[in-house]
């Protein structure tokens, strides 16, 4: 099939790579034009602009920062929208504010196509082994139409709703991550300052009723104190401001959100953007002062 | 092995019985008489209190509700401590304050005994199943001595330090429980508030970054507002009462287990307390001004 993909950052780069391997005939383009390069040496198109990569192509795919830069991409004056062929569809993979994946559907199916809001959850590396899950809002034929490309980038494929419902499930992804990250780092500080074996008690309680991914992924560094990525808390943060100013469009409050939104906003001042967005257990654990434990060698593997 | 049971409610009725079943020469003994009889029917021995019931035994265990009733039972003038024999083990599974279940052990310990902390978490259907999570804190050889028995009972035996230390692992592991509960009940709330198809967003988002046990295995009844047991929220909020004391002797701030003990208050006050934990949700929802979704056929399994 003819697609193209803008925005080749670092879960675009991956999932560009998955249909091209899939044997898709793709068009890239990335506002950082050297980008494309390594996709281009692999068998890819390159286009100028995102309007040029949607012509001729029956889906073209975006994975971009933020609203902004979706509205830019897709409705801007070089926009998809100037090069899309008539049933063509765009399936935007950003994580944006669900009122302006809204926005962009319309304007799309305005212009004679279809727009499906589509962001995603599993990281890069979900995005380099096709195990993301994609939370889907649009159209339910245009959907199925494009399910087989979807198939190569994911292995949860769900539609939840219309526009905009795709982002309103990320969003509730997002919430759920940050209290839930929180609840860990406030167990686990707990457990280090009162002098138990950590270790072993992060064992005893993941089976159970305190469980989560959370928990067995993350917990480990949380109690090392080292933060590798994973999901940059700069990103979650951007993801739970969206997350929050749904919510307040739905009169909907979430005062544990708000309250690690806060907490993340502490860790962005003080330089620890860049880190997995695990390391709110750093305040936990700086409000009990005490200090991560030393990094075993086994640890050292994630 | 010559055993006494003390204690037999909703887990330590089933925790007998695995232990009787599993050959042993079980004597029981429960405040209430009357609890002890289908027990006996199923060939234990019956003791009038506590020192009774210890004399002659080998290991000792005690199943009751909180610090006061263990020190009663393990101290007191009818307690154990005046049947135990030289060299007997007793097992507390009670959930209790760390402070005094060291203050006990000393007290065990200088009569001749020992005495293990050993809650558990899994709830009556991990007593019954033998399935339960037994958090140990204590001598090592006394533990490795009765480790025969616990594995009747609980599928994870760790432990986790010296005496109050298994109290300290409970205690995390219910601080690490109410915030994800929360975290749960919040996502599921901007779920539900905004229309999206929520069943399909908690299948979308349990496979990843934000799954944990309550969202799998609450998430639904939170979703249709009905709250079977489960745990209790009365008992979750002792045992946050216990961790949040803990957390004080150790000068740690624990700010959302602080928050979500309030919120359970809350619930007891308006005669929620017997419905399970996870109806923190009943307020997130609440806040929001939203109903709770038809429970659908499938869902009435629970």
């Amino acid at each position: 099939m003819k697609i193209a993909f803008i925005g080749l950052g670092t879960m675009g780069a991956p999932m560009a790579r998955r249909l091209l391997e899939a044997g898709h005939d793709v068009t890239v383009h990335n506002r950082t034009r050297v980008r494309e390069e390594p996709l281009a040496a692999a068998g890819a198109s390159r286009a100028d602009s995102p309007a040029a990569a949607a012509q001729g192509a029956e889906v073209v795919f975006t994975m971009v920062g933020d609203s902004p830069d979706v509205r830019e991409v897709i409705l801007g004056p070089d926009g998809v929208v100037h090069g899309l062929g008539e049933g063509a569809i765009v399936v935007d993979h950003s994580t944006i504010a669900p009122s302006v994946a809204i926005e962009v559907a319309n304007e799309v199916r305005a212009r004679g196509g279809w727009c499906i809001d589509a962001p995603v959850s599993g990281g890069s590396e979900g995005a380099e082994r096709g195990t993301l899950s994609i939370m889907m809002g649009g159209d339910a034929s245009a959907i199925e139409r494009v399910r087989p490309l979807l198939e190569v980038l994911g292995s949860t494929l769900t539609r939840v709703g219309d526009s905009g419902s795709g982002q309103l499930a990320k969003a509730v992804n997002q919430v759920v991550i940050a209290g839930t990250y929180a609840a860990v780092a406030e167990g686990l500080t707990l457990a280090m300052a009162s002098g138990i074996d950590v270790e072993a008690t992060l064992t005893a309680i993941s089976g159970g009723a305190a469980g989560s991914w959370g928990l067995v992924n993350r917990g480990p560094n949380m109690i090392t104190g080292h933060y590798p990525l994973g999901f940059r808390t700069r990103l979650h943060y951007k993801d739970l401001g969206i997350a929050l100013d749904a919510a307040a469009q739905h009169e909907v409050p979430l005062p544990l959100a708000s309250w690690v939104a806060q907490q993340e906003l502490a860790l962005l001042r003080r330089g620890f953007g860049d880190e997995d967005v695990s390391n709110i257990a750093r305040l936990a654990r700086e409000a009990a002062g005490i200090d991560a434990l030393p990094v075993a060698e086994a640890s050292e593997e994630d």
